[in-house]
């Protein structure tokens, strides 16, 4: 099975590095996370992967060859972005056949039914469409097109509530009845968890976290209790952060000593894939010791 | 104490009528949610009320006075949202100056604080921050400002999860320390729920819902179970909306005929505010009757 490597990728820009070292493996069939602070370069490595930005360090293949340049491994790979890539001033069905003759396998019947189910007007120009319904036409490409590797990034930015709710329902349908790879950048984390397999967290130039969210989720705690307690139990172990509120304390640790006997008054709880994201990436600073 | 009052407000866009006839209140030292499907008018409204467009239908007051072309009226009204009004070339610590002599009362102590907080650089030029960090400047001089209705428009639209939440806490902090009114338009409903004391929902022109959050968590409820009970249980009462899934059924209501028996195997559960807001805009069409 094809998978995309990612080795020793690098990247700056205005001389300042935004990416110094990323390294990772993007497997078939997989819906990614791919998460990070605001800045922290996730756009910059889909566009790298896609063709659209090169790099002088590091390299990107799929099986084996090199994605830079080669036509055979960008017809596989897609990346959708709030980029005003496609023709301004065709009407959205006219750009759905047109991207059909490019690529054969284009499924002109999903993205008529995706159209009436987010009520598109394809019948207007792509360029007359507002903000959000130009992110619809291209979302509905993006699921429609036959590509193994689907990179989305930022997809339901200033979508309403509604629609991105629909969106991720219809991403799970057509995932389940043709499994192909999603690579999805956003920071509507919580509402995305469930349908991620594995979680890629982008920090400071590099792959800080790596995992499977099932792991993920089963490594995530938060300790609350009076804050003496939670210290003691915590003795010696990792903690991301801690907030006070009282004399009460609240402990947030993706290594928690199961072992230990949990003392009487402290609860020991789950983590949301949101609420470990923002924990995982504070800043040095606001790390906390126990 | 001082109210905006909303009356008959109507405003086309290229011919095309937005806001039919507008009628809300909006009261001193609460925090609303103005909430709408995408295109709906809610950014429309709220430069309608901060005197940037002009309506030639409808009336708003504040005092009993029309606030349209009236300075004392303006002076304590804001509007932060995404349109660059504010001077692109300026130092963002010589910019929170230039406010504090434009408003005597601008809290430069916080907003150095907010500053410091979301680790934004004062000293680098507006236009030459990212986005995220446009959106973050934007958003300290509208919590610094001394006025007494500050309107927020998609506050949070592309700022990662740990800005979102560092700004939910500043927003309750401020407002708990000095209560003033604010009005936030937001897609991302659950995050902003705990925040808001009252919602209006604007659909199809009007004003469509217009209730304490208090109170619609108390009237949206979710009825699961095999779909035959739950429309015996439902008989005769609107029902916002069905899915099915084999032979059970969801049913989402505003209101529940709590006095009937609920039937063994169904069960009845709370909504939060952006599934009942999904509920409450679906397109007709989408309306289901048992």
């Amino acid at each position: 099975m094809s998978t995309i490597t990612i080795s020793g990728v690098q990247k700056k820009y205005h001389q300042k590095p935004v990416l110094k070292d990323v390294n990772l493996a993007i497997q078939p069939n997989q819906i990614y996370g791919l998460l990070g602070r605001n800045g922290v370069g996730k756009s910059t490595l889909m566009r790298i992967i896609a063709n659209r930005t090169r790099i002088k360090v590091g390299t990107v293949t799929l099986d084996g060859e090199s994605v830079f340049e080669n036509e055979r491994a960008q017809n596989r790979i897609y990346l959708m972005s709030t980029a005003k890539l496609l023709p301004q001033e065709e009407k959205v069905f006219k750009l759905f056949k047109l991207i059909k003759t490019m690529y054969g396998d284009f499924d002109e019947a999903y993205a008529e039914h995706l159209a009436e189910a987010f009520e598109l007007d394809t019948h207007s120009k792509l360029r007359k469409l507002s903000t959000g319904y130009q992110t619809i036409a291209n979302l509905i490409i993006a699921l429609c097109l036959p590509c193994d590797f689907i990179f989305l990034d930022e997809p339901v930015l200033g979508l309403d509530a509604n629609h991105r709710e629909l969106f991720y329902q219809e991403l799970a349908e057509t995932f389940s009845s043709k499994p192909r790879t999603f690579v999805i950048a956003t920071h509507l984390i919580e509402e995305v968890s469930g349908l991620l397999n594995h979680v890629f967290v982008i920090a400071d130039g590099k792959v800080s976290l790596d995992e499977d969210v099932e792991v993920l989720q089963q490594r995530g705690r938060q300790i609350s209790g009076p804050a003496a307690l939670v210290q003691d139990y915590l003795q010696g172990v990792p903690v991301l952060h801690t907030t006070r509120l009282g004399g009460m304390m609240t402990a947030y640790c993706l290594q928690t000593p199961l072992e230990r006997p949990l003392p009487a008054g402290v609860s020991l709880d789950g983590m949301n894939l949101q609420r470990l994201f923002i924990e995982v990436t504070r800043k040095p600073g606001g790390r906390d010791e126990i």
